[in-house]
């Protein structure tokens, strides 16, 4: 870290020492899992600098952001519209969920059966780890699982009332693409109140275009990853996905854009992180928030490359554009309410279009494997996982299927079977 | 069993030597659990008899009804409108979903941290065990909690695309409460066309009233339970409110005032199932499908009475009436809408009308603690039972949390947490 933030932790009622202690577990795990791959791209020393400073610079700079007047908006799922609160100069921030943090205080809220992603979001708050869930003056949630839908009652306690739902309908009819109109409406009041500024045409149009550019920036980064050898490995690619959710829109739009010239050489060349003709994976399933690194790990330990994410975290997030074609604030609206019913989460019944959407990506990735990961008591992929199975089978490529949590004591077990998948693409894995 | 059966079950594709186990098993069942009782009131006697028929003469009636070109609709949850049904003479039956039944065959299909409600609807397809599920015309499904909503999608396909879904909303808003009346007016019209009937004011009244007359019925039996002590048990009550899903309306709505008449006079002359004074439990979570008798059985053999099932088979089933006063379908649809949204499930958020609903009912029933049961993995009540606690804590009175499935394997542990639990009421428990 650049220097010390102790000061402003403590200023945001962060534990202290058992927040050193996390940046600590962090870093190691940081400097074992990125930091010893091979060949990675330059351009990813950007984004080593952005997680070694993820609860310093950038805490800072929304805390400076927070000093203007922004307004910092806290989110969990990729159906809250990034728009919108960009619209009122606030700040887009996903919050903390991606490790075993304050379990046992979690566990006194809610089961230990819940999955860890829900588990992590309370504890962090609970144990005082999270700078950013401190600094934000709205938290959103949603109604995407029955896990959060529940813990977010119990949550918004913890959070003094910041806690704002939006309601994602449980199919994708007429009747549920009105519901979420008027959710986003309703939503972009409430952005004005807090914010006390006025959603104009023009500020909306200028905020679509900042994250239509950042999800091209990652569409371009997704694309490029269908070259044999993929030019960066997954383990980085996914990190950048991660970070989307809490940099800065247009420096790390920038800053994709920079890697992706770098890895449009790369491929040029012919040059990749592992050898041409290793097995190529396409991970599907539940979000990977940071530092859940773990299945990334252990595929590219084995010698496979990750290839692709049909995830939140992934191709769910950036796959569809904004229609910028608006001229006043409520057709704008109207697109944005269109654009975001395009995400297929597994929370829609049915779901098929997620099933047409992995096939389409395992082809465009030329996948030798799918391997759906699920957050152990992430119900609705874990059912929807049979039907994953389906698009592999016909396909003719192998499918594992993998449920597990934040701990890492089934790390043997996962890379036994890991191994035993890619054994059965039948291609050597050349490192 | 009157007579002899087999033949009817081998047209319906019943798998007849599975079914016969299951049979012996859930006959000695009610043996021990139910015929064991003492002080039962006379009007049992059709409920013993209901039981020992539950895949025979009930059976007969419906393919009898089947062949007069009734159309028979399978249901799993409360939410979907009985009186739709009856307007164009279809037969309502809650399908079998209460016994640990082809669970492993269920487990290929969903994983195995999947309610077991949800295992055994699928078990007991999977396993051929259900003739209720063989002679349906149609499925309905709703969107209640995650495990239902995804595994209906696989169902679907078990059972010929025989499936409807309704969708329930996840809060009970403005659009919603839309949402919900055009998906009631979506279902009267599916019922139209599959029965080939029109539903008219008439029929639709005169099933409102049949179906209101059930719940009256069973509000009547809900009431008489707050007498201390209480004329019949909680496992006789639970066992009448689980008939309500699949005996004939009309029928049972007799018998259920039969045996309120005699509870009445029971009352009157100050008698009771346990002696006065005894712990009183309310029970309070998912719902209890035959044959689960789990909890009851084991509350009351411990000495204690369960005077009350917040429940969907129980309270939530019949608390509140249909507005028989209109005089259009559209009305009438207006009013089963609206109706059917005043069911406090936990599906909904935020759902602060079920803790209302707890506590006047705990006042009603004048219990002595409250006892949370969840069946394992079913998130909504799981994480819910956090604020339920505060309502025991409100009202001062012991509070017990049970998750548990259909096996027997945690009886013994599950009867020394109870135990204790009615220890901390500092009564006696005389039987």
């Amino acid at each position: 870290m650049s220097k010390d933030y102790k000061q402003m932790w403590s200023d945001l009622e962060i534990n202290l020492e058992a927040h050193d202690g996390l940046l600590g577990v962090l870093s190691d795990a940081y400097t074992n899992i990125y930091l010893s791959q091979k060949n990675r791209p330059e351009g990813m020393k950007y984004f080593d600098f952005v997680i070694s400073e993820v609860h310093g610079l950038r805490i800072e700079e929304i805390v400076e952001a927070k000093k203007q007047g922004r307004k910092i908006i806290g989110t969990f799922c990729v159906y809250v519209p990034e728009e919108l609160i960009l619209a009122v100069d606030g700040v887009c921030i996903g919050l903390c969920a991606g490790a075993d943090v304050g379990t046992d205080e979690a566990e006194k809220y809610i089961p230990r059966n819940t999955c860890a992603l829900i588990k992590a979001f309370m504890g962090f708050k609970l144990a005082g780890l999270c700078p950013y869930v401190q600094t934000a003056d709205l938290i959103v949630g949603e109604t995407t699982c029955d896990g959060k839908k529940k813990a977010y009652e119990l949550f918004d306690e913890m959070i003094k009332g910041k806690l704002y739902v939006m309601e994602i309908p449980n199919k994708k009819g007429q009747d549920d693409k009105a519901l979420w109109l008027n959710e986003i409406q309703r939503f972009s009041a409430k952005l004005e109140e807090i914010s006390g500024k006025k959603i104009t045409p023009e500020k909306l149009k200028e905020a679509s275009t900042v994250v239509n550019n950042k999800r091209k920036a990652l569409q371009r980064l997704a694309s490029l990853r269908s070259a044999d050898p993929s030019p960066i490995s997954g383990l980085d690619a996914l990190l950048v996905n991660q970070v989307a959710f809490y940099d800065d829109p247009l420096r790390f739009t920038a800053k994709v854009n920079e890697l992706c010239d770098e890895l449009t050489v790369r491929v040029k060349a012919g040059k990749g992180v592992s050898a041409k003709g290793n097995p190529r994976i396409l991970i599907s399933g539940s979000p990977m928030a940071i530092p859940n690194w773990k299945i990334h790990a252990i595929v590219e330990g084995s010698g496979a490359t990750i290839v692709g994410e049909e995830s939140c975290v992934g191709e769910r997030n950036f796959a569809s554009l904004m229609d910028e074609s608006f001229s006043s604030v409520n057709e704008g609206l109207r697109n944005i309410a269109d654009r975001y019913l395009t995400i297929n989460c597994a929370c829609f019944t049915p779901n098929n279009e997620r099933l047409i959407d992995i096939e389409t990506i395992a082809k465009r990735v030329k996948a030798d494997g799918i391997l759906h990961y699920a957050i152990q008591f992430c119900t609705p992929y874990m059912i929807e996982a049979t039907k994953v199975r389906k698009v592999a089978e016909k396909r003719k490529i192998p499918f594992l299927r993998i449920e597990t949590d934040y701990s890492m004591e089934d790390m043997g077990q996962l890379k036994t079977r890991i191994e035993a998948f890619l054994e059965m693409m039948g291609k050597g894995v050349r490192v």
